[in-house]
């Protein structure tokens, strides 16, 4: 059992930015990482879709014998954290939750920025829990749906993503954020121009770090790390073209993708 | 038969504009359009799954007794165009065809430019039909996989919008362009910032435009027309959220959307 992979999943490519944090701090550690490209983006589908498409993406890595699972996408984790850690028989980790304890320690005055997809943000889970846990906290959230493709189709260093954060963050200016959450997988890739349009006294959260923390720490409690310390394998499924997620998965993660496994489960279905 | 509607699917919101226009031309038509929401965007999606997609859209549609059937996305046309006309017992028309002969008439030199989604571009059927019709043409093709998100995300009038413009056509500076053909139902949107950046001797060709004259066209040929003169019915079809379809679809069809239906029937069978 201990052998057995972590399994991850996200609606595309974000999620390799949480595998690749896994990955550093958990290094003998098999894994295998699900993308539902076939549907991506989840942020501007509806919450009925969203949750469609997880139990799905559920059903197909409890099917591999993983041990632990991930849901890498933070729309997801919004939208349906709770149904799926109720149809697991396994552990369950999301990239919300692991993040809290994190900002609680950063933003004393309670000053917290909170940028997400719109679906995340809609949800008000965020905003929940840090309300639970911060009674004084004073959040800002914002939408920012356009983040997604920018980074998707590879404009993260240029001067159009730039003007584009300048304009979602026009509602911070002079609000003294003390802890910005990036609440969405591929927010860390823009964490540059971001870091610009604040003061330098912001700290910056990234979940994904978190969450692996997360991660290490239940496989920890529960006996279930790796003890072989062979070479792990990493394994892709994606929903639609390998190519396509090879192709684009290497701007996040920066590592060869040996086996990249089209599924195409919900097409033979649908055609 | 003859009060029989006109079946127009697209895989969200950009096909309304080619609603529009068919609504300008024949008035007195009723309409039944499909969004397939819970899959949008269809432009970065393989071929495969485009085509499992469209399958189900024409089904559906036909199941409802359409007398025409209107493909009105170019991603979807580029791929399954002659897929769907074969299984079809009603005549299809799609966005890419009717544009020929505007081209033809307008590009005298042959420099033409497209401008359209990655799969658009990459099927090269624009490229090839053009190349058939033109023996001459000089065709500079760009694919602008970021204009279809900044016009469904409402930023079709921001600077940001005029900044990505300018990027995405820095090939075609100097370049004496005759025609430029926005080869997405969504481009039209930011027509104003693309005439911008291009002398002002060169056509921009909208489509969905020539697309209606085409159903205008067939019906009258195939004696298809209503002429019963009454108000007619328009029924939106959505895969996901009727609401945000009705709130986002403003912007591409300026009417009132009475009946806006989930039929979810994607959800359904995956869930």
């Amino acid at each position: 059992m201990t052998k057995a992979s972590i399994g991850i999943f996200d609606s595309g490519f974000g999620g390799l930015t949480v595998m690749n944090a896994v990955k550093n701090l958990l290094p003998y550690e098999n894994i295998i990482y699900f993308g539902d490209t076939a549907n991506l983006p989840y942020g501007n589908k509806s919450a009925e879709a969203i949750s469609g498409y997880c139990l799905k993406n559920t059903e197909f890595l409890l099917s591999l014998g993983i041990k632990l699972l991930i849901i890498a996408c933070h729309t997801a984790c919004a939208s349906t954290f709770e149904q799926l850690e109720k149809i697991s028989p396994i552990p369950v980790i999301g990239v919300i939750s692991p993040s809290i304890a994190l900002i609680k320690e950063h933003a004393k005055t309670g000053k917290i920025a909170l940028l997400g997809t719109r679906r995340t943000i809609h949800s008000q889970v965020y905003q929940n829990l840090i309300a639970s846990c911060i009674p004084h906290a004073d959040v800002t959230s914002i939408a920012c749906p356009l983040f997604v493709p920018i980074v998707e189709e590879g404009y993260a260093d240029h001067p159009i993503a730039e003007s584009l954060v300048r304009e979602y963050l026009k509602p911070l200016q002079n609000k003294q954020i003390e802890a910005l959450l990036l609440a969405c997988t591929h927010y860390p890739l823009l964490q540059k121009f971001i870091q610009k349009e604040m003061p330098s006294s912001t700290i910056l959260i990234d979940p994904s770090i978190e969450c692996a923390r997360q991660a290490q720490k239940i496989l920890l409690l529960r006996n279930l790390l790796n003890r072989t310390l062979e070479e792990p394998t990493y394994t892709f499924y994606v929903s639609d073209d390998p190519e396509k997620f090879r192709l684009f998965g290497k701007n996040f993660f920066p590592h060869p993708m040996k086996q990249v496994i089209s599924t195409q489960f919900s097409l033979l279905e649908k055609a």
